[in-house]
């Protein structure tokens, strides 16, 4: 706790403006002055070098949500420990075919698990906690969080047998707890989850700020408006380095308020008049549920859950605490019947056009409970993430097919996102002052936006650092320097397996998936390599076989006669045969019919 | 040509408007009365059914363009004459795994072919022309279009080999041409392409109007605007039906003038400076390319080309005079390396971030001729088309990422769409009142979009009818009926192949790239079934091989276990034994990994 007080405030009044001694316009922002390292204001009479030797580095390593969306990772070493700031997971691009999920690779963490103190999570996202039981199975480190996010937490270790109890420990924003020599201070704030925190690191090299996802709402559903104040405390006290999420940085202005979505909502309900209403959205968005359900209640309709995941967030949410229901208001889903259409509200997952999940279901009439048709006012309370555009389209034209009337996208308000915009990224960087500053959370397009953006409010180029998975850089009050990388990458998670799916994997199902597959199987005489039995041709996605005889013919026809041609000229190599009928074939396929399926040629020694 | 005069001109000024004798306050458009039925004005006299039987209805089917983006083609039946208009393709969905592109089925054409007079192509964008080598390979009919379209398409049919010569004949914007007992007209509109038209029908049942693409763009790059007069005059003579596209149908506004993006260019080449100017938009957007010349003229660059179909589309718009170029002006892009970065402008293809176009391999360091860093300043004149967002996006990251200076999207208005919003469909309806209104060429979200704005202009719910493909109406003065549908669907071109990959083959597809491959091949005795030799396991896709030795025992050992416990009970059905090896195998797999890979059981006998 001292470590608040090593850092004097500083105003910086006492400083003079350079004199602008050119004629030539030089914008000279309100901030510049700000950004200047506010210690030397009391360093003035010691040597500059001396002070800055006296305290050590801090070195941040990145394994994750840099130059991606997702898997959100953050070491931050200092002296011997090792405090770590989220631990997520990323859902796999469309190149990466059968992977679930993508993870960090933790060998830098296991290879220093004894210096790890910690994990903070600022919150309960899948793109924040979804790696913990991975982290858990090779590291068995404490985790910490707010109440509801380790509950959440909890939640998901249930599905994962690990091998030893896991440490969860509960903390309120606000608190400020020990991890070695980091002081850890959690800081409420504003996001699309409720009880997130950005996390101030009071470090012997300094104060850091990491804010995890955040956005600021004056008139948030639940809780208090992001603490402003706090960020404003830590900027007068002196913050070497702000590490600030970059979602929304290309997006000017501000993140509305999510009253303007209960305000939707409640048009909306009026509109809806005899109809049953259906809200999508994102299962983890508490403070829109708990707005679903303040909605209900004013217009005297029931409400029921579909999706696992809404129902189990859900659960979580109401045991802690964090949604307010009135009793007798949920129904379960199967008492859909027992109420007319104007007394229902379905709060469904599937807003991103996922195509298992419930409102998919409902859309291809594929739901076992719940079928849509005129009666139903389905709003998606959601924007679709890049790449799922075509698929939320392709479930609203299904729904719109079926008489559904349909509110989606940009047709009213009836979504605000969860991440800080321009504006109050403005806000949040002028509050805190930092010496040093590194966008965090984006791809690179967002990462260059948030520069720009820094550098606008006079911040100098090279006081910003733009990483990348796998840099690690030293932070002091010298200056930032990128040291000896750490690895990482992107470790696939399918069905139960971690790490055994790589690139010759997903190029195989690649060219498998993209022109099917052609087997020749043959059994050969062990002694002289005739052909004993076959070539038998068995295919798969690659043409409909039974009106391909001819090829299939034509196909078994060159392999044999290549078999047999070996066969005389004394030719035993497995490798020199498979690979002379796999390039005949090829030729001869791709002759036909333009295409370059996988060829495996499967010889047998009897 | 009479049959402009066959339909006198009506005002409706005669017409008196129904009181209104409730107390309910109903909006009446100033379209009102411009959507009932202009001939009744002149039938006074006689009894309406009678006039009405005088004509005979046309038949409409569609086979492609509704409740799908692309292969727009149109059937218009009238007596026993068919005209059909536009024959294009479509682009694969994420789930047509391999498949190259997407055309109608025809079947309905090929029945049909002795009435077909001819197909009017609209203008020679993909989604319209794309379909006529596959069309023509069944049915040699006559194709009609403006010079550049025809153009487009003699280019395209070059690379197919048909069995007859194709009759393509060239008419303008303006001329009138009869096939069979239709009258056909061409009316000049704006489009992303030069040489658009809209088709006006003049038929025995009544005018037709089919809008093709269009909007309206006051200061054209190229040509004039789209003929409102000629769309104005038809309005005062009566249209029967108009068909008009819905693409913008969501989009409130209007599309703005592509001098917006003359601007743009004029202040970005003024910002490049020293830097290589590389820009990335479709290939067929010649006046695009134009502004592109125009502008490197103006500030001193030379221009090179890059991507197949952008060389092709600017052959043949140079060779018919479509875009006007300097001497001395284009270079070739070997000639690159002989001027200073500052004197070159790039066009290149790539805009979508497809993965095997120009600019991607630029961004991926894939090009052979251009590689891109700190010194280019790169324009993406275009918006991501829904779908294509994560794409583009890699490859702004990657581009920036190099040190590229990076204009995309909304940034700058460098792009404009080529398709009428709101306010542009509205001024269309209202100079055209037609009687009916068939919404075209969209998802089902637009084409209901497009009936509501019908709708606000004061036309009946019950005139407008919304389709699908595989329907086919009937129009008479009387009203739109639905008769017997037609055959209609989406055939696939893989490769060489037209129509051989179907549900069964992407199925397998979809298996084997989500999961891999299991080969288990054995030999059996041909007498009593025993292994010979085997079983064997080959995987593919499945997990890397090396590190997974004793997964692949467990798999070996209860194949074996299989096999001889069939032969000692004398199980000899081969289909039996195959599937409980496939049953046995999959539980063991699913068990161990969590996966279902396709298991394929290969029995030989020997």
């Amino acid at each position: 706790m001292s470590e608040t007080k090593k850092r004097p405030q500083t105003k910086n009044k006492g400083r003079t403006q350079k004199p602008q001694n050119n004629t030539k316009k030089v914008k000279v922002s309100p901030f510049k002055r700000a950004y200047k390292p506010t210690v030397s204001a009391n360093t003035k009479s010691k040597p500059r070098q001396k002070k800055a030797a006296l305290k050590p580095p801090v070195r941040v390593a990145f394994l994750g949500g840099l130059n991606e969306i997702g898997k959100n990772l953050t070491v931050f070493e200092c002296q011997n420990d090792i405090v770590i700031v989220d631990c997520g997971m990323a859902f796999p691009d469309g190149d990466m075919l059968g992977v679930d999920l993508v993870i960090p690779d933790y060998s830098y963490l296991e290879q220093n698990r004894d210096k790890i103190r910690g994990v903070v999570i600022t919150h309960g996202h899948e793109d924040h906690i979804g790696g913990i039981p991975y982290l858990l199975a090779k590291v068995n480190v404490p985790i910490y969080g707010t109440p509801l996010t380790v509950g959440l937490i909890e939640n998901k270790l249930r599905e994962h047998s690990l091998s030893a109890p896991p440490k969860l420990i509960k903390k309120n924003a606000g608190d400020r707890f020990s991890l070695g020599c980091f002081d850890v201070e959690l800081i409420h704030v504003n996001h699309s989850i409720p009880d997130a925190v950005a996390v101030a690191l009071h470090t012997p090299a300094g104060n850091l700020i990491h804010t995890g996802d955040f956005k600021v709402d004056y008139t948030p559903i639940e809780g208090r408006m992001t603490d402003l104040n706090r960020f404003a405390a830590l900027g007068d006290e002196g913050v070497l380095a702000l590490f600030a999420e970059s979602t929304n940085a290309e997006r000017p202005g501000y993140t509305p308020t999510e009253q303007k979505v209960t305000d939707s909502f409640d048009k909306l309900f009026s509109t809806a008049r005899r109809k049953r209403i259906i809200i999508a959205t994102f299962a983890s968005n508490i403070s829109r549920i708990q707005q679903i359900i303040n909605c209900a209640v004013k217009y005297g309709r029931k409400v029921a859950f579909s999706g696992r995941s809404m129902i189990n967030y859900m659960s979580v949410a109401q045991e802690l605490g964090y949604v307010k229901v009135p009793d007798n208001l949920i129904i379960d889903i199967d008492q859909l019947k027992d109420f007319p259409p104007e007394k229902i509200v379905l709060a469904t997952t599937g807003s991103q056009g996922e195509p298992m999940s419930a409102l998919s279901r409902m859309a291809y009439s594929d739901h076992r409970k719940v079928s849509v048709g005129a009666g139903d006012f389905i709003i998606i309370s959601a924007n679709p993430i890049p790449g799922n555009e075509r698929t939320v389209g392709n479930v609203v034209d299904e729904l719109l097919k079926r008489g559904c009337e349909v509110v989606y996208e940009s047709m009213y308000e009836v979504h605000v996102s969860g991440h800080a915009c321009q504006e109050e990224l403005k806000l949040l960087h002028s509050l805190v002052k930092p010496q040093y500053f590194v966008p965090v959370h984006g791809e690179q397009k967002m990462l260059q936006k948030h520069r720009s953006l820094a550098m606008s409010l006079g911040m100098d180029a090279k006081n910003i650092y733009i990483g990348d998975i796998g840099k690690c850089i030293e932070i002091s009050e010298n200056g930032i320097k990128e040291v000896e990388p750490v690895p990482a990458g992107k470790v696939f998670v399918d069905g139960l397996g971690v790490g055994d799916v790589g690139s010759i994997v997903l190029r195989d199902r690649k060219h498998l998936g993209q022109d099917g597959l052609i087997i020749i199987v043959a059994s050969l005489d062990v002694y002289d390599g005739h052909v004993i039995s076959g070539p038998d041709i068995v295919s798969r996605g690659f043409v409909y076989v039974r009106e391909s005889g001819d090829l299939m013919d034509d196909i078994r026809t060159t392999a044999l006669e290549i078999l047999e041609d070996c066969s005389h000229r004394n030719i035993h190599e497995w490798g020199v045969i498979k690979n002379k009928v796999k390039d005949d074939v090829a030729k001869l396929i791709v002759k036909q019919t333009g295409r370059s399926p996988m060829i495996l040629p499967i010889l047998m020694e009897v």
